[in-house]
């Protein structure tokens, strides 16, 4: 774990960093209180398609959870995304999105078999980055971890959490599972942690049947979904406060602030 | 309005009442602060089948609404229902679901021509009752107004909200649209409020599409689904908080306290 930047803003330490995973450099970002030095709530986020490690909405709930909760919070940049260059299969993938998009078609499947392929590198570099910041004084090993993704942030964490046991309560949604993704389902129904689920009724890339057949899979006891009308970028306010309280309760950790 | 019996306890005024509405005697409940003597946010709160107006778990969040927010909680007996002589045809009803239920024959058609049937005499009684609670220096007719049922309580606050301009946010949930419901369906579409809809994915009584129907058929704007496993008895508690932040969120009130 190599350190790159570290600025002070508003009470937030955001220090941007680099991993070598398998020979591939991944940039990531932490963020946490200003002369944090104990462990602490982490609550890893893992962003959206085109979008990267330092989209605004996501560096602007980043600095409330450290600001109001004192967690830390962090964020890569996912393969081809961000400071990354794209792969040939990516540029392939987005030249035949855009294709199908122009002539009408459903893309969904298209999607889904892209992100299962980005997941298969993703896993590994999330949990080398768990790893590497758990190494760290103001996390540490011995707190609790949240993870939040919707869109392909919740494909790529329901494999990743499937696979990782140090994370205990999780948002997804804006994602599905379509017929035949087996990998993803055996995932999902590997999943036994609190999870909260959200989707848009509207949703233009996620069917209403496959995320709730995603839902359905996950093995979870303690599952909630939230649907809400209009498209997949138009999640309601009141449900990013809602993952705050879902992370404030599951995360809570004596001796943390 | 005639009110029956007054008692305090922990900070809760808890006054029984009885409206006249078309011949028929409604009993009723209303719980407001000790010494309360200004408008304040007004919730409805509808009771479940087989319930009634002082159902352990209506009066537990009434208290809490009342002591955390202060608000003033109504509650009335449905037709047939707590203190009311159950009608003829409720006493079929109750012969024909059990004899359902032996055989091992689904209820759903048979509870909501039911319900229906309930809602027709309970929605003008929901109006006296509010014509009459807003009477109370305590209430007042210009604080905001919600309303809270789930189960039977939905089925009946579906059409009454739809008559009912006063009401301006609403709870419902456990309930469902079945094909040929159009009245309930018609309903359903005049409602414009901000609703928070709660759904039991395997709930015995509604089926999941029946919920989905009746949620979408909501002309609200502002619209918000809750699903989690279980059966219909089983909200989880985190939905019961839910509901509290949603209702603080809508009738908000300056002055009030």
């Amino acid at each position: 774990m190599h350190f790159t930047s570290e600025i002070a803003t508003d009470g937030v330490m955001e220090r941007l960093f680099e991993l070598n995973v398998g020979g591939e450099r991944v940039p990531g970002v932490i963020w946490a209180p200003i002369g944090a030095s104990q462990s602490r709530p982490l609550v890893l986020m893992g962003h959206g398609g085109y979008q990267h490690k330092k989209f605004a909405s996501l560096v602007s709930r980043a600095h409330k959870y450290v600001t109001a909760f004192g967690f830390a919070v962090a964020a890569i940049d996912a393969p081809s995304h961000g400071e990354r260059t794209p792969s040939e299969q990516t540029a392939q993938f987005v030249a035949e999105i855009q294709k199908k998009m122009a002539e009408g078609e459903p893309i969904g499947e298209t999607v889904a078999r892209e992100t299962a392929r980005l997941a298969l590198q993703a896993v590994p570099e999330w949990k080398a980055t768990l790893d590497a910041v758990q190494t760290l004084d103001f996390v540490g090993a011995d707190g609790p971890v949240g993870y939040w993704g919707v869109s392909m942030g919740g494909a790529i964490g329901v494999p990743f959490i499937a696979a990782e046991p140090r994370i205990t309560a999780a948002v997804f949604g804006l994602a599905g599972l379509l017929p035949g993704h087996e990998a993803l389902a055996d995932a999902a129904a590997r999943i036994t942690i609190p999870v909260e689920f959200v989707l848009q009724w509207g949703d233009e890339m996620v069917s209403r049947d496959s995320g709730i057949a995603l839902f359905d899979a996950l093995g979870s006891r303690e599952k909630t979904l939230h649907a809400n009308p209009g498209g997949h970028m138009g999640i309601p306010s009141f449900e990013v406060e809602s993952w705050e309280r879902f992370f404030r309760r599951h995360l809570q950790m004596q001796g943390a602030g």
